[in-house]
């Protein structure tokens, strides 16, 4: 049985991706799947496996390496806002204990002589990139980020990349557009509102808008960042000519349509419940982020991502809606 | 006086920029200079101070930092094809200790209240772009490298960059072309033979060509590259606008140009003493290079290399050539 472990399983992102391995299995047969967090959630994702430890503690990467997995989802990170708060634990988190991962991993394929060389698809994001942009980001434009938790992404980027240029793993970094409309509360991400101005009117409750509307960005679904990390465990690396990290496809669009298409789901009196107060550290954050990608060579590699933002608040009103 | 430490200044070009330091100062003063290295050279460059030492070693960044040195040089590295080689000790010498200086220089910034905030010039390398490319390299294009060597140079510059965006450091990173015509004996680079083939016919010696003559690369002097490590040293880098790596400018040209030039100033008897004989190896490494940089922001700010490879191969005469 495929043996795959989710680092960072009790995150939002590690939950969907285990409901739909649970749901679907591993290319059509079940698979053994040991969820890794510092915590998790009441009412969680079925799993194997579920294990409370931090990356970040000497002995963890080890330990979870050990079991030779055959497909490793680094997705555990310190969210945006805290690495840019938290200088020291985001360089740990994000960056030391993803090298910590990567040497384990390339002990155990020295230890099996080589045969042993498991799947690593790391969680990136489009943080990896910083203004000035181009009104598309093209997939062979420079990674000049702007933020901590954006440099601890690129960077975590190049380690994989080398790691599997060497043969020690197999690995490829998926950059997440930003995932709306997130469940549950609010988190530090800087980007947090995007999700919350949907989130809090569908659940009759009133939130701020802490930017302008006119601000443009770029979206996908929580289920769609599941499928991206699903597709991009089972895709033949050898199509990537060894550019490993790909830009995701995903939904480009104001805040203004945002709320629009709100609107035509929801009524007026929904909408109505947003209200606008900026906040200027917030909006000097999001106006330093890419707002489209022409994600060229992810969708010719099969991966799929919504075509409108009314799709992406319709998957949160089927998926989690009434659930959280 | 304006404290200079040069961290890799028993290399070459840390060589080269002592003697610039000690004949024009430091923007017209004289400036007190520590040289920092495993090793020196007999009859090296002039300088207030040399300590032998391995930013390795535990202790070693935060003994330099202490000093609180105004510019910071970070000049040592392993060179790509020992970084290839060995894995480890590429990863350990050209990130973990690049890492260690950082996180010395930024105890210190806090240990002043924030009033100490020194400028760190990198020596990064034109090798943190991976084919393919397009015939001349722009300044927004990615940084895929395609050796270990190039991956560790791209992810200092990105920690460079993140800590001086905090304000830790006021850094500058410095990707310097192929530089060429080395004095002294072969080194370990890939790109060691594009010097071989100038250096050893003009002292009289025999030497192999390891790849084609249509092999097109870019090359500045190590005259220029010192003078683009003293002039980042003193640029304004609010001028940079956050985006801290830049291309420099150099001569772009294939082998057959080089020998050609070589003919032009030494003769035919000279150029007879290059045989060609293909090192499938280093062919392999040195076609995943680039061929050629506009250098567009590097030029705009001032930066300045030679334009012809006969006045590379003229430095050479000039400088180096019956000194070693």
């Amino acid at each position: 049985m495929t043996n795959i472990l989710i680092i960072g399983g009790g995150g939002m992102i590690g939950q969907k991706l285990a409901r739909l391995l649970a749901d679907q299995g591993w290319q059509g047969e079940p698979a053994e799947v040991t969820l890794y967090d510092v915590g998790f959630p009441q009412n969680g994702a079925d799993a194997s496996r579920r294990i409370v430890g931090n990356l970040t503690e000497n002995g963890a990467a080890v330990g979870l390496a050990s079991t030779r997995p055959d497909i490793v989802f680094h997705l555990a990170a310190i969210v945006s806002g805290e690495a840019e708060q938290d200088f020291d634990t985001g360089w740990q988190v994000n960056m030391f204990a993803g090298w910590s991962l990567l040497e384990a991993l390339r002990e155990q394929h020295e230890a099996s002589g080589g045969t042993y060389r498991p799947r690593v698809v790391f969680a990136s994001s489009i943080a990896v990139f910083g203004a000035p942009f181009p009104d598309q980001i093209g997939d062979e434009f420079l990674t000049a980020p702007l933020t901590s938790y954006g440099a601890q992404k690129a960077i975590s980027e190049m380690m994989l990349s080398d790691f599997s240029r060497k043969g020690f793993v197999d690995g490829i970094s998926v950059r997440l557009p930003t995932i709306c409309v997130r469940p549950g509360k609010a988190n530090k991400a800087a980007s947090s509102f995007f999700s919350s101005i949907i989130r809090e009117p569908l659940n009759g409750r009133k939130v701020i808008l802490p930017v302008s509307d006119t601000v443009r960005h770029y979206h996908a679904s929580p289920k769609s960042a599941a499928g991206f990390l699903n597709h991009a465990a089972g895709l033949d690396t050898g199509q990537l000519d060894g550019r490993l990290s790909l830009n995701m496809p995903g939904v480009s669009c104001t805040v203004a349509e945002q709320i629009q298409a709100l609107s035509d789901i929801a009524g007026a009196g929904t909408v109505a419940l947003i209200s606008h107060d900026e906040d200027p550290e917030v909006a000097k954050i999001v106006g330093g982020w890419p707002q489209d990608f022409d994600a060229t060579r992810a969708r010719a590699l099969g991966f799929q991502a919504e075509t409108s933002f009314r799709d992406i608040i319709q998957t949160y009103i089927d998926e989690d809606l009434g659930h959280s």
